[in-house]
């Protein structure tokens, strides 16, 4: 109607199926067939809108430039024909109205004593996909579990009789100046938990100067979460290696020009993980008409997605390319997932500035050791072979995965690590209460910081030494035989003594 | 009425009882009276068709020769004759039909996510005789579920930045490539599952270039599962030993013309294994009149079915017989069930092929240990002994047991193995989903392998090695001491922060 | 009414209290007042027949003497006028018809496929108060299940073709030949749980070829036990010494001349252990008001028990008394319950046969190791200093507690052990099905035998070494450091894919 | 209206919210304002009499100068004008009537078998907050059950045939002879659990001549408790180090005075624990509107106690100041709260009298490693590095934390310690039964030690030594992996025989 440039709206409403699916968004159609099934929220939720404008679902999920970005040029179809585009109503399910329910009753900040609670809370607040995003990780989750059970394995061996009046837990990571050896680790999709996604982190980082690894896979775009920070304020990037060079490049260079202060290149997922809890989830969320159909005709769904980011993180990635990153940045480099010794010293050798013994928070390999006990064989091994204590200012050791508390941090730190990465606490913490959250969750550390340094007797991060720890079981691995299951359901419990039975009166 | 070669269907229909039990099969009468108790499927089922035609029944679980090759000659009485036979009426139960409903409610194939999942379907549309006798085990199951259990002492040392764009797990098996390293391992009985048994196997092994072992005990015929496969596919055969050497050397001679390229001699089965889920099911099956009848009676019937079994397996079968089996047949022998080293050194200095360590999948001794962990003791030991190293060509290590995963194969693999064999999980698969079920799981299988393969930092199976594995807890036999009931039933657990309670509007 | 020497039915009616309560036996009155709190079954029962007949329920339970050889000789008052006598009419609770009523459900044997059956049944079956006292074990019961979980740190190396047609497991225990590697040790109050009480031991002793161990606290009298033994049939008897010597000597010598072939003298009960469990159910079975009173007044009872029997068994035995033993009778010495090495060593260098090593079925100090664990560490002192190798016919160790299968007999024989007693099983077996439920619990221990004799590749006792198992861990006393509460209750556990669900129609 | 010097009761009453908070207390006016989140109970109970008369609610759980020690002189505002104060009705709410009647519904004394019983029945029949401060600990209270679960790592090797007819397990304290091993140590706030606080303590521990450890934060004061002794009884002192020394030398000197024998100086404690099962209780208490206020005006009330508390808590205490210690008091000096050897060394090297090896009851630093394993490390370092060996009369080690059984004690005292304190087990005898309740604890103490004095062959507390246990687990930190929660689902565990069902007539 209006010319060759714009597409009738009654034309985009005929591509309104699985087999043709065009949307709206922000008044630009867009082919989207083929991305149906790499849709991180399944496709269930596209072909609600396919043919129609999907702008006010996608809005509070999406950065702005998702679509345009992860869809080809070619499915950039132009834009609609205004006031050819049928008005699109949103019902609200009984499923959602509960959880809206439930956000009404979160209990008060104050009520909330330590990071665990927000999990809690998250768990019943957020919706139940982005749930299952946050908190899936990969196979049968042993890692997953794996990584903070390892800090139950190391136990305290504190001094007394220091004069703990004043106590000092800030520290310098790369550099930068931290209130606590802490900083904020790149978590993915930031606004399936919450609107204002990895901005919350960046202002609560900024109120507590505490230091955010920003994401490549951000839902805030990279220049709206810079441009969030305060002046002076550290930022680092988690980087995903694309295939491309050349947009790696254009990545780096934009982040070093904008003041990142360290590039921390992943190196534990050259594939994205299978993590089935999210993957039976989207199952869970689409017809069983449409499930049904497409088991029939053999697609593959489940490996759609792991196929569709592969060809944007590079399975090629290798050790020789690392003088390549040398040569187009001068940041700090740091590779993140290292999971053993011999490549902790490789980038030694290769004179970057440190690793971070990570396994993605158990969302990659499964049965991938801790990262607390990788710290412990790097650390020794550093030190055999090429004679070097830590923690060391030339070549930094991190750790992330399964941290909940201060005191997981403090044993990190007593092994060696300069600082510990905490992530999913952190998404809880927002999902919950938003900014908010945030900054209760640094808060919470800071009070048990402020605690257990004064009970360990150290009076300032230096203090917290190897002396500190007893972690000689900390490699023990034990999974118990299994139960006699006969023997046990005979055995009857030793019981207490019991309150007497009271006769109810006639 | 037929003359004296036929027998009248009236008289059928007088042996009617336990005294004297005679069923029709084919249009052939038999005496199976005596076979009454040693039926793995229970007497009752028998007993249900005494003096009438069973065909109809028999069919979808047996092998057509099963009868006759079971039951002594003079047994075989000779044809009914036709239409002197009443007709029966097969009625299904109220449970039989809430299983046919469960069987129409299994989920897409889509929706199985790992090897798991078929075991959980299958567990619910299964007949309940057939899910006993599948998955029970010996005594009190314990070695059954440390196979599984061993695998989780064992944790990856992952390396980074190697090049994994692409990446192989193929192998070879005794010189045949298969498309992973892993095959299917002989298991008994496969009809209980599904009507087309066995194969099953063969067809999807085809599909996926996998190795088929084929069972002594298969439900199908050991021709009709040669017959089935592609040309060019590879199969080995399982053997249980008879008492009669001429039998064994038949069968022997008669596989190797048939193109079967590995024999596994059954070794630790001297005697099959009392298992009491089994022994419970067939208990729960009987008429309890029938029951104390028998009980009455003093026939001691729970050891009937092992005691006719031990007929056909050969407990005296020992080391020397094995220059008689390299006299009859050119096929690679490997003793199957091997679980110490110094037996793994006896037949490697005999010049055996290769052994499988394996505990029958913990059906046979419980307490045994799992098969990963007699791997480590094995290939110490013959590196000590004789200065092997693994995987080795000449002598190879095979473990069968407890896997579920990939990485469960990537583990033994580290660890010196060629191959695993894995057994339920593809019964539970086609117990479920038939041939497509088995495809299923072998795709499941392949995408672990591409996934772990590249989070190992391996391109071919050559690269995994013990270097990538941690298996210093795998001898580990932890049976934790019993707990202090009075102090746990006092320990209040911690809480989490939790919703305000709404009032409810009156 | 009938002269002097008759005490009258009416008198025997007014001590009908706690503060003096007389009963009549067989026709003669006992002043039981100051034995009420001592009693093993609790006051109640007794107070209910207070100054009337309870011979109706004294029979099934006590051996004919047993009143008249715990009560002081001034406590038998005299026989009772006959005709002046009240009848007793029993009452049968609600509580008493539905455990008759749980009899009669009983399984039957057929259905008992192991020894921890006949525990499942005769939980129900028994009366709540034998079952306590014969479950019940010291303070947390902690070693009592010890005893059975330490077997379970014990895992087999099997070897394979062996010739095992024919495999045969009888053994000798002090020169006498039995059945196999097991006795059926001293338990007390056999009557408490079958009417016929240990006499149903014997015969099924007789009929299996085991060894029987007379209990000194036996329900049957001492020579109806021997009496019911078939000729030939082989008891040992357990011994308690009395602080009176004299006693002793008198039971050992008699002893001896009826046959006994072997003493094991208790050293583990100086003072009988304090069983909670059965302290509880005492009380339970008190009236509230009774306790009440019994509160108040300020006895004791609960210590009432303990301090009885102490007058009978002497806490002053010593090591110097063994040399009076050995002048008094010319059986074989045994200790029993001997728990370190260095114990066994001087019972060595003393010269007696044997030791028994055990912790009385956790019954006396929790937190003593088990047999089993205690074995080890006696074959490796006692050949470390004295050169002794095991088994051995000279000095023989024994083991009890915990064992349910043939396979920890095996493992007990494996690591030393001459034989193995077992207890508790036994108990359990009579208290379900009597006699036959012992056969059967022998019968099913020779099947057990016969299957892992040929599973482990021997094919006689002798074939059964160390080298047949892996026991590194059975000295790991493993109590795991407590759980994370909030943590573990955030996990949300893995699912399997799950039917779908069915639309009910209408 | 009584002129200046008196405050009017309607002056009072208008001071009756969170903004200002006035109550009187025997005729005391208090202004409690910036108290109210200091307050150990929670300030909604204060605010309850706010403006009002508190002494009812006062009395029976303060000491009676507690509001005039822990109030700065400023807030003492004078007396209140008699026949001015408004009345207070207390009325009883139903979850207090609830409680009321549980009491009433107590178990006699006699049926009450060990320590965990009264912990049992105090759980049911204290206020909710006073349990919640009571049974709290440290962060997810690991250390806190570490403490019991240690114990259970620790073996007996009880040895035989020695003459126990007399057995005697009195010792001796810092040259105190006392009853047992055990003293009574010190806890905060005994009236909250019952009215006669820590007399119940005092009382009980004169009759059975075990020595009390009196708190610093005693609800009765010093002197009542001090007055409640008998002549000669000892009592020791447990010290929180002001920042103020000169209360501190004031307390000192006059615990001297009145005869304390022992200066237990707690050193595990600059700060005082998060104990988030008290905080949780905390907000459960209070008005939610109350909660959503503070919430909203940045109040963090979670921090208040504890900092209040570090006012009277010097953070800065060091080894220097034990010097000053030793010049103000010939009483012992002992540390309370040691962890690691090289303090133990460090005091005994500073001529100190002993040190406990304790964590605070797991109140302070989670993780801290229980007494019972710092005591192992002690005893084999300071024998190592000065020759020392335990128990030791000049320098003795004492333990607490986790006690529930006389088998603890010894435990304890065959690896070096002269005696065990004993807590929580106390309170929650006397919170049940008052100062019955305790002694009936002693006596089951006493009636343990005397029976496992027998069993383990000792006739003295000289003879419990390290040989008589095997701790060589006591270190294993072992925190199991994840379990595998998908193969635990699919297993089927095994079932027993059971009764068969009886067919329902009609």
């Amino acid at each position: 109607m209006a010319g060759q440039k714009y597409i009738d709206g009654k034309e985009v409403a005929t591509h309104n199926s699985r087999a043709s699916c065009w949307i709206i968004v922000h008044g630009n159609v867009y082919d989207v067939t083929e991305f149906l099934d790499e849709h991180p929220g399944g496709s269930k939720i596209i072909l609600k809108y396919a043919g129609k404008d999907a702008t006010q679902e996608y809005d509070p999920i999406h950065p702005p430039d998702a679509i345009t970005t992860n869809l080809p040029k070619e499915k950039h179809l132009g834009p609609v024909a205004p006031d050819t585009v049928q008005k699109v109503e949103i019902t609200v399910t009984d499923e959602e109205k509960a959880r809206l329910q439930r956000v009404s009753q979160r209990p008060s900040l104050d009520e909330i004593l330590n990071l665990h609670d927000f999990e809690a809370i998250a768990k019943q607040v957020m919706p139940e996909k982005a749930w299952a995003y946050y908190s899936s990780a990969a196979d049968d989750e042993i890692t997953n579990r794996e990584n903070h059970a390892a800090y139950h394995r190391i136990w305290f061996r504190p001094q007394i009789l220091i004069d703990v009046t004043k106590v000092d837990w800030s520290t310098s990571i790369l550099g930068h100046r931290t209130s606590m050896p802490v900083y904020i680790t790149a978590t993915a999709l930031g606004k399936l938990g919450h609107p204002e996604g990895e901005l919350n982190l960046t202002r609560a980082g900024a109120k507590h100067n505490v230091i955010q690894m920003i994401p490549t896979l951000a839902s805030c775009s990279f220049d709206e979460i810079v441009d969030a920070a305060q002046p002076g304020q550290v930022q680092f990037l988690q980087l995903y290696v694309n295939k491309d060079r050349n947009i790696t490049k254009r990545i780096v260079q934009h982040a070093e020009k904008r003041g990142i202060k360290g590039l921390f290149i992943t190196v534990d997922a050259p594939q994205l993980g299978r993590r089935e809890k999210d993957m039976r989830m989207k199952f869970t969320a689409e017809d069983p008409s449409e499930v049904s159909r497409s088991g029939s005709d053999g697609v593959d769904r489940s490996q759609g997605a792991a196929r569709a980011i592969s060809s944007f993180i590079d399975p090629g990635l290798k050790w020789a390319d690392l003088d390549w990153f040398k040569s187009i940045t001068k940041m700090p480099l740091i590779l993140k997932g290292v999971q053993r010794w011999e490549d902790a010293l490789k980038a030694y050798d290769l004179g970057l500035a440190g690793v971070v013994l990570s396994n993605h928070g158990g969302r990659q390999l499964d049965f991938a050791r801790s990262g607390i006990e990788v710290l412990v064989e790097v650390v020794a091994k550093l030190k055999e072979k090429r004679g070097l204590t830590f923690p060391n200012e030339k070549f930094q050791l991190f750790v992330d995965g399964g941290v909940r508390r201060a005191t997981d941090v403090l044993k990190a730190v007593a092994l060696g690590a300069t600082a510990v990465g905490i992530g999913r606490p952190f998404l809880y913490a927002f999902s919950s209460y938003g900014q908010e959250g945030v900054e209760k969750a640094l808060q919470i550390l800071n009070d048990e910081f402020e605690m257990n340094m004064r009970l360990l007797g150290a009076t300032s991060i230096k203090d917290i030494n190897a002396d500190m720890v007893d972690a000689s079981n900390l490699s023990a691995h034990v999974a118990a035989i299994p139960g006699d299951r006969l023997y046990d359901a005979n055995y009857e419990s030793m019981q207490h003594a019991r309150l007497r039975e009271v006769k109810t009166k006639m």
